[in-house]
């Protein structure tokens, strides 16, 4: 077994395969590319295979291929797709650091294990996503945009027509009528997919301002024929909807679906319930041979009422997907986007072949959730 | 239980629904068309559940539901997907047409049989396809066009990354380059369709002819290298390759999809063996995680030397999918576009509200295979 070299930081990757999860954190081009900031890998046996790396591919890389036993001692910082389990946070020295998508809006106990344990907790879901430096970190946008792309594909496999037009001597077949609710990142690129197969989209968000991003891909904005405008609130922002206002939005939602022969819901937000984008009214006015493809289905519920993980056809003939898994399910492309926001992560940590976090900058100070004591302007941790 | 109107064609199809068919010889939309041209509809139950019409789509376009042995009563034409069973031919009354594929070419014993049952037999995959009436009668053209879709979904759905080209902050994914291998009906659609996804697309055939057919879809022609042009036929008709060169024109197809990601396949033959166009050195030579589907998978082998009905990866990391059912997958783009093609070869037997052929006429000649005996200028049955 070669000898790591001298000073530089060690980048350990599990592997994270299971039933629902074919991605990896950290693939051969990252490893190249990690080294030149002076970051050394070890990886877990088989961690890739699943996304379609070999050890021999993370190896050629420059890459050690190690036993868990041996990257828990050995590494600095632990990439995830997810997190450590329990079970692995008691096992890590104390000092390591670990960048994921570690739960903290939502699991505070999680989090304070971390804090216990000492480790330095940098938090994936906290990326101020706003600041440019941050843009090649955006892991929920590279993921959500895999999600996208992948419901388009999977809505477009389940149905049972053509999305596109099609002129045949026989007559013909018109072209797909999809319904995108929820036109955030994975949305987007949803309608760039369902455009591109050739079906004719038109989309939803609660958003104003979503409008001119869904015209400006080419698809329709779904008019409810509602008009909220009144009592607009100072300045020009939208004011929140009544109750009574979001019942008529939803129940005008629900109505206007019944057009659509596809529905892609994409308003999934991690550890936390999903919001109804479509009730079962709305699934039940949809006619037989639709396809409802629901990328927020989970144990909390999804955006679809009555959806479930899986594939179920309704009584009234409708094909509904709960589909929760879908970056995962086109693992090479969100491995690999994955791998480089991650490794941007921990490079963007990395001073002089040391991890330090600099708790005066935005960016740290709003990832670095455990391992960083208020009032200490750096968390520094060496070999 | 309705009567029948006098005087009018019964027209009758079978639920031939299972494991590997979804798709039905009549939609409802049909059994309107057919009404217009004195044509009565009786359809099994349930016959285009699995298509996406109901029972109580095809009574309310005006068929009557039936049992199969009314159907056997009292229909004077039969459509089908496939052809009928053995046990079926020894029911049918004589006198009884039927439409379908009868696979004529290859099971003389088969089309004895319904000769020998005083059937008239019109077999479709006859139609001679050169005559400008014939065209909304294609079903190879309609059905194949469907599988040739179908073919590029699939790949896409089981391909592990992107087909389109995605920049994104951290870095760009290139598009996926696709190889479709033969360019017939449903290569052409293969390629149209694998490129609206955003793929890179070349195809090949070994129909000189295709060259132009390809690249007017905005595809590349694979180029192989070589040069077959000496010895050109007489007139500019190509000769027929020795053996020598077909075997270095299939080692160089072989050597060149190395460099794909996604090999589609589509030489789907009826009945036949289909041919080889690429071998098992060829597989072997795609890179761990390329995908392959094989259109033309079936018992007697496929065009991909070791594909199996139903999806395998190789030890070499590669996806290879046997996959002959395509057009039932899309089975109600699939019914409607093949009850159009039926009901229009039906509607041309049918003269004042009689069925009769006329062996005078190149179309009536080439199809009715049994029933219209030799030297009888037209087959005439009645009610």
């Amino acid at each position: 077994m070669a000898e790591l070299p001298e000073g530089s930081v060690v980048f350990g990757v599990f592997n994270e395969t299971s039933d629902t999860e074919s991605r990896v954190a950290l693939t051969p081009d990252i490893v190249t590319r990690l080294k030149k900031s002076g970051v050394t890998c070890l990886i877990e046996t088989r961690a890739g295979e699943m996304a379609g790396y070999t050890d021999a591919d993370y190896a050629g890389a420059g890459a050690e291929i190690a036993e868990p036993a041996r990257i828990v001692a050995e590494a600095d910082a632990l990439g995830f797709v997810d997190r450590p389990s329990p079970a692995l946070v008691e096992q890590l020295k104390p000092g390591t650091w670990i960048i994921g998508m570690l739960g903290s809006f939502t699991d505070a106990d999680y989090v304070a294990s971390l804090e216990r344990r000492g480790l330095v907790a940098v938090a994936i879901e906290r990326l101020p996503r706003q600041l440019s430096s941050a843009q090649s970190m955006d892991e929920m946008t590279s993921q959500n945009s895999v999600m996208g792309y992948k419901a388009a594909l999977v809505a477009a496999n389940a149905y049972g027509s053509f999305l596109p037009m099609m002129t045949t001597a026989a007559g013909t077949i018109r072209p797909a009528k999809v319904l995108i609710l929820g036109a955030g990142i994975a949305g987007l690129q949803a309608i760039g997919t369902a455009r591109r197969l050739g079906g004719v989209v038109t989309a939803y968000d609660v958003r104003p301002a979503s409008r001119g991003e869904v015209e400006s891909l080419g698809a329709k904005f779904l008019d409810l024929g509602l008009d909220f405008s009144a009592g607009q609130g100072e300045g020009g922002y939208a004011r929140a909807l009544t109750p009574e206002e979001q019942a008529a939005q939803q129940a005008a939602v629900d109505e206007k679906a019944a057009g659509f022969d596809i529905v892609i819901t994409t308003a999934k937000v991690p550890g936390r319930k999903p919001p109804v984008l479509l009730t079962r009214a709305g699934v039940d006015g949809l006619h037989r041979g639709a396809v409802v493809v629901d990328c927020a289905a989970s144990d909390l519920g999804g955006n679809v009422e009555g959806s479930i993980v899986g594939e179920q056809v309704t009584d009234g003939g409708v094909k509904l997907i709960g589909a929760p898994y879908l970056a995962s399910e086109v693992p090479t492309t969100a491995s690999n986007l994955l791998a480089r926001n991650v490794a941007d992560i921990l490079v963007h940590f990395v001073h002089d072949g040391r991890l330090a976090a600099d708790m005066d900058q935005e960016l740290d100070r709003a990832m670095v959730v455990a391992g960083a004591p208020a009032g200490q302007p750096s968390a520094e941790t060496g070999k």
